[in-house]
């Protein structure tokens, strides 16, 4: 079956013909492929016309862990669902009034799946039987660098389930997707569950995001994540954000534990010495590394929805590495912890708990910079 | 692509062949085909396993109104999406642990489409790799017969659109799923946007729900609905509702107000003369024929989500039919209009709204059937 | 001490001296005291002025049940207090600057106290230290008539206190001075907890507000509330309602079916027999009796907030009411049960509870008599 | 009229005389007098008894800012009023079923008036007509320390009133009641309007809350004040705290700004020159002293109800406290900022504002202190 079979006047474009193409997200574009492949959670493309249809090809592969997509029209999420492997074609909207410009965001939901080198989505092209308008622009550039809370763990599933599985990750409900829509704000995000600054919840001090963030998707392993550009280095050039929030610490603050004796099997698993004195280092490292990728950007960390265990170190390497570089143009929120009866599954944040993220961080950014 | 394609565990099982499937919904089952149409919103299937995959094939099709579905993980909605042409292999989980019993429920989100002959939804078969479990027993049988209401319209979709498409349509985000829920109910809609217990919102006399009442789905026409059962006389001996929820009048308000000249264009579309009198026997009669199905059920008629247009007419109704029949077993609530800030999309009731007609009405019949 | 003490500008003036008074609530005005006694709960007295200060003069005195205030200043709850017998000095405002126009509303939180012949409550004067001015006027004049949620039982006090007090009745937080704020509508309250359209919930059938209704105050008892006029038949002719809202027959439905057994305590009390029949003709001669008082107000019956008993019965009653009558120009609405979680004290609805009657009663108001 | 008067059963004991007596607020007792000056909002006496009627005896008065209380019976509000000059009777409850135990809490609503030295109020006894019993214990001693948030300006009033009154402040309203209710905590306030822990909104050094915090109420002057006791040191040698928190910063933060040149005349004003480095070495320098009237206790700094104009400098001055003193018992929170549709009357937080930060600080001290 053909998306044409129905609607004679759907014309396929590859989605290096779409002039008017809005493209969401850190990716490896323009590119020899001439294909836009989606690594990141919230990575995807939007579209405006006044045509009544609307249908998107993307290839999809995984081993283990299958990509998952979401689509919003007009703002509104209507649809979301795993992608099957091979050459998908997926209608966006149809039978919708012709002449009135309808907005489309087809988006993956999923995170960068570093356990799976066969996991991919690539966006091939687009079906529409009208002319493609200009995306209306954005008031901010904000890139968000997270962990399981960015990756929307537990903002889908019943509150007793704890698989760690794509079905229960999203970008579609988490804070983010909400501050985007708050702020009409362009978002980008890089995270990884499980993943902190400097650590990871399992006391792994070499799985943490500095030493992922230099490529364009350090996640996103293997030869063909490789053939997608996936290792290339990143250049911030042509995206400068206005502001970049840094949702780490909470994985930190486990792995530190575990490697101090509260977990034993989990400290053991730990490749060298962790330290609340190293955690702050690193922070002040990531803090430089970010400053070289945006200059101006406006640096905003954040922490504490699943508690305040190194809040006092975040706090305290802010303020050193201020007094270091004399840069100033860094802040420190720490959000509302969950709950109870605020949970989603996998005992993480659940909706309420991120729409509270998602007010006072979009509070704070609107105030600084700027309600346009 | 097959789903055995990434998992060779995976077992495929004719929808006859599994015998602890629950299934939901008015339908034509046993059949001579072994396979199951899903005429109605929120009709589906349901099964419990301890597999770490589940699969469903799906046969779908539509000329104008594509259908969509939904997926349930342990009463979570987690996916949503258009049915395509032909045969749908589609997953509902994978990659779940081993041994938990999982339960999963795949339904039909679009309410039946008496205007596209062509659209339907048959469910084939199960993928699993596990065995299947007996789904714990529902507490309630519940029947809802409605309007655009109950067929979720405006659930889905961003404040202005305006389009009457089945992207807009839903059971998953509608009152009676949060009914069900609240009540651990099973159970079953009857619902066709735009129609009354009367009359339309257009005037036309013959578009009412009792007059379709009759067959297992009186809205789904053409030759090869029928050769699913759809025109076949509903039989409701091995579902006995516990309670039956009318949700109409809304369109018979509308209606009879355009008859009488409120609205030109419409009145002229009028094929007979219309009156509050009119609907008032048309209340009556209906009744009358719920009680043939279900001798024992509650009858219980909700109204005013959207005006209280014919609320006094209702009354009147189910009083003369008490005082005509001497049966008592029925009862009226008045639900709450939906207030400024509470619409969903085409200027229909939201989430807010549902939700507080799911209070009301499940508070009501929890009383009055028994909290288990 | 004395007002003046600390405010040198303060002067006083006779309440029936204050030609911008603005009095709420059915009382005996002017009358030859010069004096105004607020029998029912929310009457009081209104004013607007430009002054820095205000205080009011009020006699007050009881046995059991003391009498209780409060305060509103720009439509705002400031203050909550007994009344103590003798004449009180309450200041209303002070400090406030000087110019600006305040509007100041005193007024009895308390119900009329049938129980107790000596409690009472009069107005006698204001002291002020600027010039009084007319206040806005209302959009719309309603009457409320009802029982224990009308005299806010549960509105005030801790969940599991259960005694009947004052301390815990209110107009101050029940859903009748909401929906004054929400259709900015001077609003009369007529209520007696525990009683009914019929009888009482200890079933004796005396104890009904139609029985009372026609006295300016018929709960009002002894000399002292006669010499005050009480007892003086009720004149409509100056205050005609835009509505009237009668919320009776939860202690209908308690006492009909305490007397049919449920209670064998109870209906020993009862002094005659109770029938639902019997109480159905009470609503309806109700609706007549209110209908000689305002020819062209809309009357609205709502009832729910502690269950559905007698629902079929207000139905019917309205129903036949409008066929013997051919008055249409009534209406019923059934509000929604109070829910686990919104409950006050005394097992009477809480501040949810009471918000939610609100809505649906204000929306309903708003939408008959017109969003000026 | 005498309280007897009602109910011969009342006796009357000198507050020195109560022996179950639980005393609210930091004060000066026992002291020569045998009375119970309240300095401090939310100071106040507490009892439980079995008896029907509770009254107790106040003297207050005032030349400018008149005081205000609250009255709290099993937990909830149920009486909030001014008081006048000279003695007060005041009648807590009555008419309550006997034996059955009833805790009634009784205090100043207001906070200290620096700039009214006649303002002041002092309890000098209960009556009552049966037992008194112990109160029951608290399970955590929690000292507040704050500007105009923590003496919750605006959270009684119009969303428009501007007066800088007595009326709209309260502790009944404001986040730290709500805290008390949720730990269970015995609090104490220590607040002023306008007044940060460097300088004041308008500029000036001197007015700073450790100013005055080494006395026991060092916002009570004048003679009489002193009388009571208020400028002596305070002692804290019988109320350990288990935690201190310090809502500071908002006015320091106001008032740098102000210095700097964003408000002419209020610049104006300032007695010495103001820096964000100053206002630093003063969180530091504060921090010191509650250590050493609280050893054990944890410091918890909140700060962001109004902006965070100066939490860098909080958090920078937190981590120098800690590198200097080797003190790591101290943590700091941001607490989410006053959203629009938040803010109570005087532009400052509201209901729905106090309620966020009360969820966000109870959460982190019963994680910190223990959920006993």
């Amino acid at each position: 079956m053909k998306p044409q079979d129905k609607n004679k006047n759907l014309r396929y474009y590859r989605i290096d013909e779409v002039e008017q193409l809005f493209i969401h997200g850190r990716t490896n574009w323009p590119n020899d492929r001439k294909e836009l492949p989606l690594f990141w959670n919230n990575s995807g493309v939007e579209v405006c016309t006044g045509g009544t249809e609307l249908w998107i090809k993307v290839e999809a592969d995984y081993s283990v862990y299958e990509p998952w997509y979401a689509v919003e029209v007009n703002g509104a999420l209507v649809s979301r669902s795993m992608l099957q492997p091979g050459e998908n074609d997926i209608c966006l909207f149809r039978g919708m009034s012709e002449g009135t410009v309808k907005r489309a965001f087809f988006y993956r939901d999923l995170q960068a799946m570093g356990q799976d080198d066969d996991c991919h989505m690539i966006v091939k092209g687009l079906y529409c039987d009208g002319q493609f308008k200009e995306v209306p622009p954005y008031d901010h550039r904000i890139e968000f660098i997270g962990d399981s809370i960015s990756s929307g763990e537990g903002t889908y599933g019943a509150g007793d389930d704890m698989d760690w599985i794509p079905m229960y990750m999203s970008s579609s409900h988490n804070y983010i997707n909400m501050i985007a829509k708050k702020m009409n704000a362009d978002v980008r995000i890089i995270s990884q569950g499980g993943w902190g600054v400097y650590c990871s919840w399992d006391a792994v001090r070499k799985n943490n995001i500095p030493g992922i963030y230099d490529e364009i998707c350090g996640l996103a392993h293997g030869k063909f994540n490789e053939s997608l550009g996936a290792a290339k280095a990143y250049d911030s050039s042509d995206w400068q954000a206005d502001a970049v929030v840094i949702n780490l610490g909470t994985n930190d603050g486990t792995g530190i534990a575990a490697y101090n004796g509260s977990g034993g099997e989990v400290s053991a698993m730990a490749d060298e010495p962790l330290s609340k004195k190293g955690c702050e280092e690193a922070i002040i490292s990531f803090l430089k590394k970010l400053r070289t990728y945006y200059p101006d950007a406006h640096l905003l960390w954040v922490y504490g929805m699943l508690g305040y265990d190194i809040s006092a170190n975040i706090s305290k390497a802010i303020a050193e590495y201020t007094a270091e570089t004399g840069d100033s143009n860094v802040f420190y929120l720490t959000l509302p912890n969950t709950l109870d009866g605020e949970f989603g599954s996998r005992m993480h944040p659940g909706l309420k708990s991120h729409e509270k993220a998602a007010d006072m961080i979009s509070d704070y950014l609107l105030t600084r910079l700027g309600r346009l």
